[in-house]
């Protein structure tokens, strides 16, 4: 029987792009800085899996994500030539936009919902820290926090789902991950947990919407490779709990 | 400056004397078992420190306290003469007990008033499943769920500590640990821990309440010992959001 729900919580349960673009264009308005503050987001996060790969594939011990974010701030400033432009003590800063992230709008009550029934936790690359700030941030009701820290590596590697599964002394069969990722999905129902899938066409902006590629198309192509899918955390509780 | 307060759990945040005897109490009325439910919860307790400390000094590795409490439910119910009372599945249920402990009543409204400007989880030896769990029973709104399980070893051991301020990406000065006794405390502060005592007079039974040993007259003994000292979690609270 189904006890907990675990979540993917960049781009599934917070809106990462709109949340670090917000926190960029307060720097870049203060310094006189043009770029698009969107297009500064997307680059910034498009370092993540690059990085996080070295520590999946053994070639570095694991780091907290709140470290891999700050390494790849600098090469995303220089990139774009603004490394003139950040101090140290502003890069601590704006890396903390990471904590900063607006849940979209049906996250809250959806998990909320969901939290009279079942234990609901992140289970998310971020740290314990990350999330733990952003879960206060944006009211993220969490029982408990696990996910990348717990298990000392990074998804999709296998050990994240189980560790978090035993964390909470339960079988993978009695817990869901909820993601609107199907690669996410695909690892957690090779380790046997329960599968739902959540689109969420806006995650990389509205030009993304129509992309035949993007993961919510791909994951409702595939909806019956998951046990649910819904269109909102929201209405996978309603599912759920009818 | 002070960002998280991490609690004791077991006498400090929730009584659990009271909450196991009326679990054993639940079994003992249907099985018609005269032993005082008190007794046997303090018994139980009783094979806590014992156990912990094969694996605090390298004798046995990590396990969860979830089952260090289930082999110990052996060990009193063989004492008591009271094993062929209790099948296997008998032996789990009685052992969510520790699941199902009523918190003391300031500490709901304590740790709610301190979540809106400190970060709050429980640095206990329970593992996370256990805690996790007890928060839901009693409302206990925690940020995130640290102690044992994270560090993989028992306190006072100081790795719980620093395990706990590591997960937040705290320093030890900027965490306060909370708690009813004062080994615990020695040793957070130990680790460059705040510390907060909080006397619980009635934790081992209104029969210690006037024991001069008793940990709430030895650590008022040494309040000077403290950064704080107050009654209760509500008014440490008020104390700290003054």
């Amino acid at each position: 029987m189904l006890k907990a729900l675990i979540f993917d919580v960049f781009g599934t349960v917070v809106d990462w792009r709109s949340g670090v673009a917000a926190e960029a264009k307060r720097f870049f308005d203060v310094k006189g800085i043009g770029l698009d503050p969107f297009e500064f987001a997307d680059a910034w996060r498009g370092e993540y899996q690059p990085t996080m790969e070295r520590v999946r594939s053994g070639n570095r011990g694991y780091v907290p994500l709140d470290e891999l974010h700050r390494e790849n701030l600098d090469i995303v400033l220089d990139r774009f030539d603004l490394a003139g432009y950040f101090d140290a003590a502003d890069r601590v800063e704006l890396n903390h936009a990471w904590e900063k992230l607006p849940p979209w709008p049906d996250s809250v009550p959806g998990l909320t919902a969901l939290k009279e029934d079942f234990i609901v936790a992140p289970c998310s690359n971020g740290s314990i820290a990350l999330m733990t700030r952003m879960a206060k941030f944006g009211g993220l009701p969490w029982d408990a926090i696990l996910g990348a820290d717990i298990a000392g590596n990074y998804k999709p590697r296998e050990e994240v789902y189980l560790a978090s599964c035993n964390a909470l002394r339960l079988e993978p069969s009695q817990v869901m991950m909820v993601a609107a990722h199907p690669g996410d999905l695909d690892a957690a129902k090779a380790c046997g947990l329960m599968t739902a899938f959540i689109p969420r066409p806006l995650e990389f902006g509205p030009s993304h919407e129509n992309d035949p590629q993007a993961d919510h198309h791909a994951g409702m192509r595939r909806r019956d490779d998951w046990n649910y899918t819904a269109e909102s955390v929201k209405i996978l509780a309603e599912i759920l709990m009818a």
